[in-house]
């Protein structure tokens, strides 16, 4: 990792560090591109940024929520670390609904705030998802523009029990969902995809013609219930609406990659396509996407809610039409950020993310495991071509029992299961290579399983040893904390009173 | 129809025909090729193939199993009509284990046959499967030459009980599985493959040295249980045996297609690759391959059974990187080699196969139903993105109490029975587009089902109407006909002695 350091320093110095943009879906599963084997092949633009850079069949998020995933891709740190877990109950998803009190900590560092000592500007588009009280706003950790909102673009909500989610503009409110930007639930419509667009295209070109290296997260939500598309998309995919809001999305993917090339900076910018977490398989088919051949979706730490489409791009450097098998992480975002731009990664705390550079332009395997949490719990971790579930959970027999699946039409026995099983001493073990689907656990009595046991057993009493989780952010909820009056809202009128604070531990249910 | 057989009869005239080459798998899945998403990504050889030729996404079988596949291939017609299937209980698959006293009746008109009118000459390699008794054998029907087998490579046998599988050069036996063409059942090594690609690269050479065209039918079968590969490549695989044995052949595969380009005759070889049915699931995860993200597998009408990977190359004709969603099935090889000969599919009969030509050389779509049989019962039909299932099973209650399970992990409610359901008055109905995977039927009350089901009743009545089924050929077993002393036997010392004939009605589990 250190001489790859020098090189990427070398790198910066000679001619200045690469742009960097993050091309992040909201619930888009590992089969929904064309070029991962989605039936309906509807992604041409995103199968040529394959062809032309690498593909990564073995990435996977930091959490099978959106939330944590994404603060773990800011970070570089597990969420167990960085906070974005709750202990309200064992091995729980939590996330950021607008009633959260917590946010993304001060203490942590953010990419955009480390990129700033190369002389790099950064910004978000789309969601962001740390937090969305003052403390928490991207601005103010080391964004210098946003154009999107906090949370999920649910709603429409009354203005009475919850308010309309806000859309800001860098540190203001500039409108809110279902008011000022509309989201038509029952034909799909919304043009945000759109805006988010010409918002990538005239950041691009500012920062082109400024000569100032920048970053762009453009993290948009077409993906994610309620799924949306413009109106010259919607039915033109054979996959129904999510294939609308797909299409739309490569569609743009290629006019950025296409700006980039046009603007002659696509040899100087990184991009990395990925998702935060699996398909959500709980609002197919219509809402929904696929994840393949793998088992159950998002909110499951199974294949299907961890492992994500992943592709790198960057013309002139990364090879065309290369395929890893590299095991890789959103935080390895972080890391390899830091290493484009020539800086060292914080020496202060645990860092989660490696590296990848060694693996995308030169084609090198770095051997590390994955670790697979679930709110403060270690579910599975894996190793080489082996995973190990030491906790198994899809969701209660409760929850089941209201129609809420996530893994429809799948039924591992022990495997899938209702009831949290702990495999602590006896963990599950399955060979991904032979077993893609999670389908078929080693005999506990072969050698097999003895022998790879052995090696995962050390690993995993290695991580949990030098384990110190962070202060859990997503305990405490309040429904006078919401989006009632975001900075801006008295000049547009739209400030709304919230009702008397009253803390309480969220619910969880997942 | 008609045009493009002038079409091609023009180019027949022009430039003399093509030769024709099937590569023609054996249990191989839709989601086994890199290029159909398969995460370990090691067809490397298959996946150019795809980019240089046209991918088919929507391509199937005419039957969820080997022998009535194999023979609607080469006749373009159902098995239902074709003779290959039984009537010993309703909606049973049916094949040629070597106790079938039945095969392909005379009366059919098989591909290599027609195919002499236009100057072909044409060779089967592998495996034929259409009947082993002397009056079926492939040189009878058609082919000019043959190494391979009648059946499949179960063995060991004690040559008492059952005799092993003999392997035909030609006319007649040159040795049996286990005997003179080992098959390590311990190691999975067999160098079967090898051979396999020897066979096709010398009657490539040959032919082209005389200028005749050919027809090369490759069937060869390490993807089949028990699974095989040559030493080379045991142990290469991520997905361990099955995986071995896919990049052995797609290392052929390779090997062949360059040939083709080496001996400058590839703009004059049309080839076609895909598979006799889905994967095996019941031989998962050691023994079978992947359906993707398809419901089910190999015995079952659900996409996983029926469902095919399948590319079309011709370099120089078929435009490189092409996509196709065309309804395709294997009858259509038969109908779209008759238009590469310039000749015209027979008239006295009902050919079920379209000439694909069209859809391969000028991107059109021709709108056509896609029938699912299992033996004498139509249980499900496609048209367009709908497939509606008229009868559901997977297999009985029985059977799956002793561990056959063809949908291993996967249980869709009122889908997936193990009762044979019927529901031809109220078809359960699935947009492929939107559900792939056949988890979320309509429901029968949307205006979607009523117009759907309107459409394709009428379709359905009249192929029921026009519908005359052929003399059921896989009824009848009979141990007295098995592979005691084939033609050849003689000469190798290798004749043994039948017991006395005891002709029986053969029991068809699935």
């Amino acid at each position: 990792l250190s001489l790859c350091s020098c090189w990427a320093l070398g790198l910066a110095a000679a001619s200045g560090p690469p742009n960097i943009l993050f091309l992040l879906m909201d619930d888009m599963g590992w089969g929904d591109l064309g070029a991962f084997g989605e039936p309906s092949k509807e992604t041409p633009n995103l199968d040529q940024m394959a062809s032309e850079g690498m593909l990564f069949l073995d990435f996977y998020t930091a959490s099978p929520l959106c939330s944590p995933s994404r603060a773990a891709l800011l970070t570089g740190r597990l969420p167990v670390r960085n906070g974005f877990y709750t202990t309200n109950a064992h091995a729980r998803n939590a996330y950021t609904p607008q009633e959260i009190v917590g946010g993304i900590p001060d203490s942590e560092l953010l990419l955009p705030e480390l990129l700033k000592k190369a002389g790099y500007i950064s910004k978000i588009i789309g969601k962001w998802h740390l937090g969305h009280r003052p403390q928490f706003h991207p601005l103010k950790h080391g964004f210098d523009e946003w154009f999107g909102s906090p949370n999920c673009h649910f709603g429409p909500f009354d203005n009475r029990a919850l308010p309309n989610i806000p859309v800001y503009r860098d540190w203001e409110m500039i409108g809110r969902y279902y008011e000022d930007f509309q989201i038509n639930l029952k034909t799909g419509e919304a043009n945000l995809t759109q805006i988010y667009l010409q918002e990538a295209l005239d950041f691009i070109s500012k920062q082109q013609a400024s000569q100032q290296p920048f970053f762009l997260y453009w993290a948009i939500d077409a993906t994610h219930a309620p799924v949306y598309a413009s109106k010259q998309f919607l039915g033109t995919s054979q996959r129904g609406l999510y294939g609308d809001a797909v299409r739309e999305i490569d569609d743009s993917i290629g006019k950025i990659l296409n700006h980039l090339q046009k603007l002659g900076i696509s040899e100087n910018t990184f991009v990395f396509f990925t998702s935060d977490n699996g398909a959500a398989l709980i609002s197919a088919p219509k809402q929904g996407g696929s994840n393949g051949p793998f088992l159950c979706g998002k909110q499951t730490t199974f294949e299907g809610g961890m492992r994500e489409p992943a592709i790198a791009w960057w013309p002139g450097h990364i090879a065309a039409g290369g395929v890893s098998h590299q095991l890789g992480n959103v935080m390895d975002l972080f890391s390899t950020s830091l290493s484009l731009a020539g800086l060292q990664p914080p020496g202060d705390r645990q860092i989660d993310g490696i590296d990848l550079l060694p693996a995308i332009l030169q084609g090198k395997l770095i051997d590390r495991p994955i670790f697979y949490y679930r709110g403060n719990e270690m579910m599975a971790v894996r190793v080489g071509l082996y995973k190990a579930h030491y906790w198994t959970w899809s969701n209660s027999w409760e929850e089941y029992s209201k129609g809420i699946d996530f893994c429809p039409g799948q039924n591992v026995s022990g495997v899938t299961t209702h009831t949290q099983e702990e495999h602590t001493t006896l963990p599950l073990l399955f060979h991904l290579g032979r077993d893609p689907g999670e389908k078929y656990p080693l005999s506990f009595a072969s050698d097999e399983y003895q022998r790879t046991m052995e090696r995962i057993a050390g690993l995993v009493q290695q991580h949990k040893a030098s384990m110190v989780p962070g202060v859990p952010q997503l305990n405490v909820c309040d429904k006078a904390v919401m989006n009632w009056s975001p900075p801006g809202c008295e000049k547009l009128g739209k400030c709304l009173t919230p009702p008397k604070s009253d803390p309480k531990k969220c619910f969880w249910p997942h």
